[in-house]
């Protein structure tokens, strides 16, 4: 089956549950979802009534009485203002006095497809944001390899390039709400994850042409920020599909992304994806930078603590019902997103009873590898509490754990790195959707 | 063969053809691509002078030696301060001295990767940018309906949506450059394109909802800007894949792109794609507004005009090099974008000889329906003077024609509508790249 032919299943599957949902609540005497929707908009039930509130809805808009804005001669465009809302925004729990080792979040239950806009993709820095100037700028290859390499960016730029779909995530991202709730909003609870297409050079290719010794194991990529940024990691990785970014969502990487140059490991936490980057450098062991043993690390039951969990693992939330929004009874389609740093998203299932019961969610077109996986499921709220929650499932068979999963395999600490667990909502009679962890 | 595969096997075959290059010209005696590129970075030669300039490199760079800017409480971040030239434009060619009628476009020389990011998506609207409030802004459905509908935005977004890339394209996009040049740069030839992952509502499942009568067999569109700019649209089409919009590439629209609702036709003319939608009519018959009588007609050979040129056919442009760059010797990618209102692209073929041979361009994954597709030849330039150009071939078979071809198809006029013509551009020897058409 193609993707076009999916689609249109989708298509079909969704307007069949609309359908079906329709004649099901007219059936049993209650209005459908969308005559709930109608009557609330204009009082509009029947086609008589209906014409009425139609022709009123025609008069002459206002807009169509006044010139538009021109358009000026050069222009790089912004946002409505009725969207002045819609932002990335610093976490309002673990609040950041000093203010130069930063995140914000990413407004996850505000993203529509697949892609965050580049205006809105999270930021972790460990000082602040540089001011480099692209013509100054340069990429040195060096340590074991026949060929030391110093690279501008127009070298660079002269390079084939591909451009790839992937998820960033930041291995912090849920951290605040792994045992009770903290957030209020999937932009604090798990805004610390993005998706865009990233334009780049293959690693690799630079590798090769430095030629790389054999005796090469590790490689150590630093950041030209003011912390100095590092993190070590291994010559396979490297080799498979690690990539030179220099544009993000078809245009130029924004400065606190990286601008220049960034390097980007897919699939992996977002802090080896090092930004800024100005050299990569071969060697035989890691480096065990702070990033790598005071940092980025997890702790286990037996009281040691694990280096190098590069990977992000299947993990999935809702984010439409989420923390903050009123459910309005009738249908309401239940949206998220599922990801994996070790391959496509094979399945994702919804509960709305706090996990007694799961049905498969739909997987929106494409599902590609490393990437958010928007997955949907229509549903009819009656007005009784709900827990909603979601499972994903990987290509590789990995199961998105619960939380009771991950603290029997980690020692339990106020936060957790690499938390991927099942996340719930808490729908309450009165339709407040709140964060429904512990 | 499975995606990642595919990107794979272009790795590899990139890759190789680097190598290929660099022993090829290495063999005979001239300097290989990246050694040029090197050289003219630091002189970098030999290990030993690398070895040397990559140290020196290293000196701690200035923007380690400062605090980085900080995150604020909240953001809508925007590009690098050295990004400044990237814009849309107006054109410098049909100077529109009034400015409400108007358009700009889009920079697709400095697009990277499939879609374009929001701020430089192309303009055409006919009397400027309305500012319409979303909560007051409502959808009728109305005409040969059993149910007339008035739906508000928030009615509209309770309705399952679906997120689909698919390109878009102005019917005049390269009017200017079909018999002689007059356009310096690809943006001001080709710019009225682009590309976005677009989020919304089928029209099917509204008019399924509204009870469209059989008998019915157009529908007008119509927006609620100064120019109340319509369109007839026939019924198959909106049941097929029409879509009621309100974001694109991952957030709401922007003002200037229909805020807070546009219909979107995927693969024909843009000003069908209704922006500041307001109402869809059905009716038996076109309405023959002068959208589609003294304007978006194409003149035939037989001195009458034909009607309703929906579909954009298959079509392509290379955007690297383009008009206005200077080449450099040595090795380059020549990139483009194809693309075809009929289907998915199948193959796209190169030109460096003014057509005389032509080679197949690798086509970037993933390839969609109706998407703009980026293609990718590696290219060693000697310093003669060539004549570049692409050609696209679709799903359907139908290749993209010579201006030859249309010539004889069509009546000659100033200005094409629906110009789909294979476009060269030329190099001269000293690299310089110009417009070739005519």
């Amino acid at each position: 089956m193609d993707q076009q032919d999916k689609v249109k299943q989708v298509v079909e599957a969704s307007k069949s549950e609309l359908q079906a949902r329709s004649s099901m609540t007219h059936d049993s005497g209650r209005r459908s979802f969308l005559r709930n929707s109608l009557a609330a908009a204009g009082g509009i039930g029947a086609a008589g009534a209906g014409a009425t509130a139609a022709a009123e809805a025609l008069a002459v808009a206002d807009s169509s009485k006044k010139m538009g804005r021109p358009i000026p001669p050069e222009e790089y465009g912004m946002p409505s203002k009725y969207e002045a809302r819609v932002k990335r925004r610093r976490s309002d729990v673990l609040v950041n006095k000093q203010n130069f080792s930063d995140w914000s979040m990413t407004p996850l239950h505000q993203q529509q497809g697949m892609t965050t806009p580049n205006g809105l993709i999270y930021e972790r820095h460990h000082n602040g944001v540089p001011d480099i100037d692209p013509d100054q700028h340069a990429l040195v290859i060096h340590g074991m390899v026949r060929k030391p390499l110093k690279l501008s960016m127009s070298d660079l730029m002269r390079y084939p390039s591909v451009s790839k779909f992937y998820f960033m995530e930041c291995s912090g991202n849920g951290l605040t709400d792994w045992l009770k709730p903290a957030s209020k909003t999937v932009q604090q609870s798990h805004g610390l994850l993005c998706c865009a297409q990233w334009t780049g050079v293959p690693v690799s290719w630079v590798l090769d042409e430095a030629g790389l010794l054999p005796e090469a194991k590790w490689l150590v990529a630093e950041g030209a920020d003011g912390s100095g940024h590092l993190r070590s990691i291994p010559v396979e990785k490297m080799l498979d599909d690690a990539l030179l970014v220099y544009a993000s969502n078809g245009e130029m990487l924004r400065a606190e992304n990286g601008y220049p140059l960034r390097l980007f490991i897919p699939g992996w936490e977002g802090n080896v994806s090092i930004k800024w980057l100005r050299r990569i450098k071969a060697g035989t062991e890691p480096w065990h930078v702070r990033g790598e043993t005071a940092r980025y690390t997890d702790p286990m039951p037996d009281g040691m603590w694990r280096q190098f969990s590069f990977v992000m693992e299947a993990k999935s939330v809702v984010t439409k019902p989420s923390g903050g929004m009123n459910l309005q009874r009738g249908f309401n389609e239940i949206e998220g997103f599922a990801w994996s740093g070790s391959g496509r998203i094979k399945a994702v299932d919804v509960t709305v009873d706090g996990g007694k019961t799961w049905q498969e969610a739909r997987l929106e077109e494409p599902v590609l590898d490393k990437c958010l996986t928007r997955f949907r499921l229509p549903w009819t709220w009656q007005g009784a509490p709900a827990v909603i929650a979601s499972r994903a499932v990987d290509s590789t068979g990995y199961v998105q754990p619960t939380v009771e999963d991950i603290k029997k395999s980690r020692a339990i600490t106020g936060f957790v790195q690499h938390g991927n667990g099942v996340f719930p909502w808490k729908v309450a009679a009165n339709g407040e959707v709140t964060n429904g962890i512990g």
